[in-house]
């Protein structure tokens, strides 16, 4: 059975998703929870719920990083963080797979530093997954575990995003795009034209450069870029999808008409909140660490939790680690 | 009275939204306006008007540059489109600024070309304004004239933006924001961490390092970028937006009651619209240019074309160049 350690304290309204999400997940799918975080606390919300046979254990850590606190600091000062705890259980084989939805710079910082990075793997990335308009999703990396990319990381990041594509959608050869402002070739910076060559040459099934709206059109199942512009468009979206429902609602709100009209139509909105929401994508692997680390979001709610858990064993029980080796060796890219 | 060229050829649905456009310009805003374009269609198109006192004349550019044509290649090769004429109408003092709703990269160069750059700019810049959530505008640049740019061309786009946002949002001292990805000042890449240095020591009033989501969050009037993650982000608001609305579109339709709810929200749904249409805040300004250029959404309907010009009018009326070579002169980055 797979181990999944779930960092208990890591979201905004931890422990109680984390939990929650948890005892979801230890119900519906085959995996084994460690429920890493404050005793007390952890044990606490467990009780809330009906867990007798099922597999999860707690495993104390002292410490807890908010979102407050500085990535690089909390991960020298808090060594007994929740963090770094699951980070170890990883680390030392007694759990395959590792989930937070805490501070994402210092999750990252933790996982670099305790899992380290694997053989053929220069910088990690963490691949962002964005539901598309056809209905499926496209996976963004990196978001923001790097800067400064050189042309080989990025083609790295290719390989790496290919490989969980695979694993996560079930997509045996997902079209892979770089992130440029044309479709041509020789339309990009200094970097992306480097990449392109490169990505042609290698065995990733490369479509060419695609443009920012590529993100929703569903036209590539895998985009490449630097985590600079990553992390950018990664902030433009969750910034336009919140202030286009926050117009809306107010929109709604202007007339008695239309607030009869909202109210008709609640179901819809639910419905279009749910299509757009991340929370069911289950967050955002950092790949190219060795063993399994998924990122999910601060707000993560129960739901997302629990599908986050889901996403972190099925790349687990894929070996996702040994095929992006695999894949790499068979890319190697002089650097 | 000022005089705006106005491209009458480029936009998706040319002539039709330029010349009823410009129409509504001339009779609302104190602008005259020469019509680029072939004359039998735009003549055609004025008919429909009653335009008798008005000053709009008609300008014969025999060619016709449309949005599948290669920029560079249309611009040496088709020397009588409607974009060439209306730049050279600027150049030879014949108008004070154009507007094309034409192939935008098309645009830039012949400006570029055209009407040359200004003494003390080192490159041009394309500034898209976007509607914010408290109701104000921001103003994003560079969206996509130039990639790879150096730091110094960073700090030139933040005084072109402070000197347009003043012109066009009247205020005296809007606040600049660079994009980056993160708060603090080490925050961001080797691009923009020179750049932070450098906005410091400027006269600009820059208040640090901006997030994606600050794009449509007001706590900034300005926001300066390089112009492949500009465009990048340009690109992903667009198709955001238009994502969102499919989505809503589709989830209405899904029951009878959500239908009727749709009905009888329909104004609240408009107003939105409308709220983050773009073609209220009149088109993109090319900044640095000798001239006053502005480049509309090829999706222009008459209302945008009528704001463009008004933004168009307004730079030309507010001396734009001049203030930018002042400022600049007093900004002086060595190189």
């Amino acid at each position: 059975m797979i181990t999944i350690a779930v960092d208990a304290m890591g979201g905004d309204h931890a422990p109680r998703p984390e939990v929650e999400g948890s005892v979801l997940a230890a119900r519906e799918f085959n995996v084994r929870i460690l429920l890493v975080g404050q005793p007390n606390a952890v044990r606490a919300e467990l009780a809330k719920h009906s867990v007798p046979n099922l597999p999860i254990e707690i495993v104390p850590a002292s410490e807890v990083i908010t979102m407050n606190d500085h990535p690089a600091q909390a991960f020298r000062r808090k060594k007994d963080s929740s963090v770094h705890v699951a980070a170890r259980l990883v680390h030392d084989g007694k759990a395959d797979g590792m989930l937070s939805a805490g501070n994402t710079g210092a999750v990252m910082t933790a996982a670099k530093f305790i899992l380290g990075t694997l053989e053929s793997v220069d910088r990690v990335a963490l691949a962002a997954p964005f539901p598309n308009a056809r209905g499926g999703v496209s996976v963004l990396l990196d978001v923001g575990a790097n800067v400064d990319s050189r042309p080989e990381h990025l083609v790295q990041f290719a390989v790496m995003g290919e490989v969980y594509y695979r694993a996560t959608f079930g997509n045996r050869r997902p079209r892979v795009g770089l992130l440029s402002v044309g479709e041509e070739e020789i339309k990009g910076n200094v970097l992306t034209r480097e990449v392109y060559t490169l990505l042609k040459k290698s065995p990733v099934h490369f479509v060419g450069n695609v443009e920012g709206g590529d993100l929703f059109s569903g036209s590539v199942d895998v985009i490449v870029c630097d985590g600079f512009v990553g992390n950018i468009a990664l902030k433009i979206c969750e910034g336009l999808a919140v202030s286009i429902f926050d117009l809306l609602k107010k929109s709604l709100k202007s007339s008695i008409l239309s607030q009869v009209g909202a109210k008709l139509s609640q179901g819809a909105f639910k419905g279009l909140k749910r299509k757009i929401d991340y929370t069911e994508y289950g967050g955002a692997p950092l790949l190219g660490v060795r063993g399994v680390c998924v990122i999910g979001h601060g707000r993560s709610n129960a739901n997302a939790v629990k599908n986050a858990i889901r996403v972190a064993a099925g790349l687990a029980r894929a070996r996702l680690n040994e095929r992006i080796e695999q894949e790499l060796s068979a890319t190697a890219v002089p650097a």
